[in-house]
């Protein structure tokens, strides 16, 4: 059977990045560069003041500190019209214009304009160097400097920049449409109460959450039933996104009519089943069709089963479709805080609530009651990783986590 | 000076949580529950079967296995209508009801069709356990428990058990509007080029980007000048909201009219200047009327010290305001990977960049080049807190570091 990674591989071959659009600053943030992006503007502007105080001459300022003459004030957003000669200052604001012959700036905490003259200001300060509370022109950012490269993620941070940069729409790339489809003839929609040996379709709120907890686009095509017309006639509805998610339908079962359809609408089989717990029967295969390439994720029915493999396996698509790179599930070093009998003869991911204390990080692994158990994920804040073959861990043994991504 | 832990408490105080609302499901991620949930149902709802395979009693299997004459096929949403008895079995699915009579599940992948009899099946299997692949009615589950408390964030694993529970539309707080107003004589939109002594006025966008990442709802305001009135017509404008936030105007300069618009309209200071850096200025003030009391934060002008005060002081109480607990910044400890210099005399959040390694987690502080510094915190995944008075850290020393919660 595939290990975890070999199937991850599978899945890297198959994926390609969406086309670029321009989007509104506001509507930017989570989505990925399209384009390198260079300044075109000096930051700052102008050599500018970093405090509130007064510019003057550095050379003027002695031991004793120094009076001045006033020779006009400058607030942010307008331009200095005089320049500073000896013992003359120019009362400035932070951000302003440094005016010409100053080359430090003394703050106003630490000036006292003359009782009889307001327009002499006496400056009690240890003499300062040149440059003093003054940002040069063009510190941060110069015209032409490469300041973001294509595939950085935009983060609140980037906003900030762009905005500076004056880039008000910035290229990035698209977002996936992800295709949801739940299947299975005992599913019964969630506002109704299910009859003898029905469930409620819970996997397909969660599937959608999922989707947007990814920042892809979620369509979701309701509730496939063991019937094959019109199972293949929702999954070629699903085709017209980049990605088809189906859950349930893919065991072993009679009636597990996916694979079927699947095949029958040309959707070419990758590969079935992976080694780990919950989620081996993990299905996955690709439509092509007019130079595109749809992804199509067979996961487990069952919600938590559904919800690791998507994790694992639909989440590094979206991200690598969206522009970033495809990488698993990010993942670091915890502690156990108590001993864990590991069952089964698979990698086994089981929810777990991690801290950082003050020896690292810690995680204690859930009492989890199997792949139908929804309740004790919601308690978890990441997911513990037990090796295949080992039997027991004991407390204070470091294991692997992946923190869910919310 | 107050610290930064004296002025959470004072903001603390201040924040009292928003009303309550039903939404539907899939805009509920993220949402805070604003009632207990409890259980309508059991779950499983029925003994299920956690396989494909054969029900039988678990004493008809010998050490060699066993033959069963098989009485039916059961899929997932159908309903066993025959009772189990010596050497009988029913084929069922995963999902589907245990057959009365029926104690136990065996794997498909053991069985073997009679070659002249189908409706004969050969289990080669060792003998099993009362229960073996049968999940029983309520082990998740029960009519009555309470499955999640008020205060919880909903998660997508949260919708997916809320779907289960058939709450298609839960009762979940209100967000906040954040109303967000930039202000100074010298910024220009984003869309139009500086003239001399002028930036553009990216902390719009940075605010309203920070205002979305933290889940609530931005109303931005636009830009005040520096005029008395117009500043208090807008900032009326924003005390319709839950939260104001207005960047600039905030330090002691001579025109900066902000602290006295705010006086003018009853908003009542309750701090101004926090130890720290970037983000000394600080202001911090409330608005009552009406049994409403609406927050007030004047952050620096600067875009970095306008984001750092952002992520320590309004997320917080923007996280209280929507139901969930009024913590600081989360954090945790990081060893450095270089020395660094720290500079002045306030405890420090400096950009840096933090990742897991085997020795646990390791920071690396980035050059910053002071807080108008934006290219550099688009770089940064945390903010490394060094503390004031202490002059150099060497590398391998640790420090606290607050990831950026994107």
């Amino acid at each position: 059977m595939l290990s975890v990674n070999e199937a991850l591989k599978l899945i890297k071959q198959h994926v390609t990045v969406l086309a670029d659009e321009a989007v509104g600053l506001s509507d930017a943030i989570g989505r990925v560069l399209a384009t390198d992006c260079h300044s075109t503007l000096d930051s700052p502007p102008y050599d500018k003041s970093m405090v509130d105080g007064y510019a003057i001459r550095s050379a003027d300022l002695t031991e004793s500190g120094g009076q001045f003459q006033i020779l006009e004030e400058v607030i942010a957003g307008a331009v200095p019209t005089q320049s500073i000669s000896q013992d003359t200052t120019t009362a400035i604001m932070t951000g302003a214009p440094i005016p010409k012959g100053a080359d430090a700036v003394i703050m106003v905490e630490y000036s006292t304009r003359h009782p009889e003259s307001p327009d002499v200001v006496v400056l009690n300060h240890d003499p300062v160097n040149a440059g003093t509370n003054i940002l040069y022109q063009g510190t941060t950012l110069k015209v032409g400097d490469k300041v973001l490269q294509a595939g950085h993620a935009i983060s609140p941070a980037t906003v900030g920049l762009l905005a500076e940069l004056g880039v008000s729409a910035p290229n990035v790339f698209r977002l996936a449409n992800v295709a949801i489809l739940s299947t299975g003839d005992e599913l019964v929609p969630i506002d109704q109460q299910p009859g003898p040996g029905q469930i409620r379709n819970s996997n397909g709120p969660l599937l959608q959450s999922l989707v947007r907890n990814a920042g892809a686009v979620d369509r979701v095509l309701g509730v496939g039933r063991d019937n094959l017309d019109q199972l293949e006639s929702l999954i070629q509805e699903g085709l017209n996104c980049e990605i088809l998610v189906l859950s349930g339908g893919v065991s072993a079962g009679v009636k597990d009519l996916v694979p079927q359809a699947l095949s029958n609408l040309g959707v070419k089989e990758i590969f079935h089943k992976v080694n780990l717990k919950p989620g081996k029967p993990l299905w996955f295969g690709i439509a092509e069709s007019d130079d595109r390439k749809r992804l199509v994720f067979g996961l487990p029915g069952n919600p938590v089963s559904s919800m690791v493999c998507f994790l694992l396996f639909v989440v590094p698509a979206i991200r690598a479709l969206h522009g970033g790179s495809f990488a698993p599930l990010s993942s670091m070093r915890a502690t156990l805080t108590e001993t864990f009998k590991q069952r089964g003869d698979r990698p086994t991911y089981y929810p777990g609530v991690m801290e950082s204390s003050d020896d690292g990080i810690i995680v204690k692994p859930l009492r989890w009651k199997g792949s139908a158990d929804q309740l004790t994920l919601t308690m978890a804040n990441c997911l513990v990783c037990f090796p295949a073959g080992v039997g027991e861990f004991s407390a204070s043994e470091d294991v692997s986590v992946f923190p869910l991504p919310w």
